[in-house]
């Protein structure tokens, strides 16, 4: 996984802040938003799979967590390389195409589920109920019951996902998604502007490290959490999502479907358990219900 | 544009509520999250362009707007219909498949910049500075000058968003996007789990509306704004953007270049101005500096 040039995760700005009657030029950090196109190569044949507007730096792990969590690549032994290209080299001296090197005697990617996200020629296999049963088939059944975490535990997330936080502070502008063990041990944290980026950097961090499947993980992510990021954390078999704010309709369908504690408006001393409260030591067992 | 059945924009859950040792179960509101597909009909032809996951309701302005906002269609005129399928529904009794029936004796829709989201399989177009260059062209240049706004006005704007937000207070988990006049009068405001969707459905009820080109207007997004924001306001014209947290760098460069005012960090009394300053009553005028 060569870089060839340092990511420009943070961009220098000058601005001017008002303040009642007062407008005061000054210096400002913005988060670095730039098109990164990921691009397959296996054997002779390159293609472009996807085009994501990302914050430079870890793009390596986002193609990778991308590729894996869209079930287009199942284990990192079917990735040989991951690559900056020079021609997609901006004047800031980042570049913005990676490539991934598939075995050549590999399997053909399975790039159909790609298309469940965009602009698509035929009938879309997502609508109505469609989608999540493809998924359904994709993940293979719940996720079996474990690990076993506290209230003080979950409390805990967002200050140690906070402390590993560099550049929020500086920008203000910045998603994260933190990997927590069993113990609450901060293992990873990733940044980006697109919350499902800062996600697939961390799954591909996790692939790269040979954890996958995330069996005994947590994972808690800012903002929201929304369909895109409970399937991703589905397919990485994480059995804990955390998120500051709420979870949609969606997010909860899921991880009731597939037995996964989801918590939401983690915040101070309270949060909310959407789903899986037998996770959660203390609580009596209780049947997950599904949405009135 | 027949509503074939009512949009269910909340969903009622049953939760945990955890705090302290205490555990309580509650009723609680979640911001509904469905996929939608949005088809176009042209003469005989049919084809499925894109897939979102969105907040149903106003799911025809948030077809016309996501299609105008993407440059394939030019206006209002250009649309016949649009109409919810009723094999596109769901349980819930809403459709999840809108169609969207252009006129037969127009020009062939442009679906090329559709790609520049998603998946292609050809090289693509938005990496480096090319993907800016190409939006340079459909814009035909810089905004012109004006409308004149006072800070004042400016620090209303929140407050005014959030009275009319009617979802966010029971669900938490909704973004919004309004659309003001020059003095500040709310024309309208719309909602849902994702901030791109709530700003092309604001789009498509200006545009329905017989509002575009939005020259003498602002725009007011909850959350951050980001590439698609500004790109998405800057085809309708529209030369004040406003936003509750932080841009990102190219939100910023985007707004310079086409001399959009960009406001972020709109809270309480105080803003900050990321370009396009002159705009504001009060200020020195200055011209816009580039990112350093």
């Amino acid at each position: 996984m060569r870089l060839r040039t340092p990511p420009r995760s943070q961009t220098g700005a000058r601005i001017w802040r008002v303040e009642g009657e007062s407008i005061e030029e000054r210096p400002d950090q913005l988060a670095t938003e730039e098109p990164l196109e990921i691009r397959l190569l296996q054997g002779e044949r390159r293609r472009t799979v996807a085009v994501t507007m990302r914050t430079p730096g870890a793009d390596a792990e986002l193609a990778a967590g991308f590729l894996f969590a869209e079930g287009v690549v199942d284990g990192r032994e079917r990735i040989l390389r991951v690559d900056h290209l020079a021609e997609g080299e901006t004047a800031a001296g980042c570049s913005n195409i990676v490539e991934v090197e598939l075995a050549a005697d590999g399997p053909e990617p399975d790039l159909a589920s790609l298309e469940r996200h965009f602009f698509s020629t035929s009938a879309c296999g997502v609508c109505g109920k469609a989608g999540l049963e493809k998924l359904h088939l994709r993940i293979a059944g719940p996720l079996p019951p474990g690990p076993e975490v506290s209230p003080e535990l979950v409390r805990s997330l967002p200050d140690r996902l906070r402390e590993a936080q560099g550049l929020f502070d500086a920008t203000g502008g910045l998603h994260a998604a933190g990997l927590f063990d069993a113990s609450g041990a901060l293992l990873a944290v990733r940044e980006d502007v697109g919350r499902h980026n800062a996600l697939d950097k961390l799954l591909g961090w996790a692939l790269f490290a040979g954890l996958l499947p995330l069996r005994g993980h947590l994972v808690m992510v800012s903002g929201r959490s929304s369909y895109e990021i409970l399937q991703k954390c589905l397919v990485a078999g994480v059995p804990v999502v955390c998120a500051v704010s709420a979870p949609s309709s969606l997010a909860v369908e899921l991880a009731s479907r597939f037995n996964v504690t989801l918590i939401g408006f983690l915040r101070g001393d309270r949060f909310n358990v959407y789903s899986g409260l037998e996770r959660l030591t203390g609580a009596a067992a209780q049947q997950t219900f599904p949405i009135l």
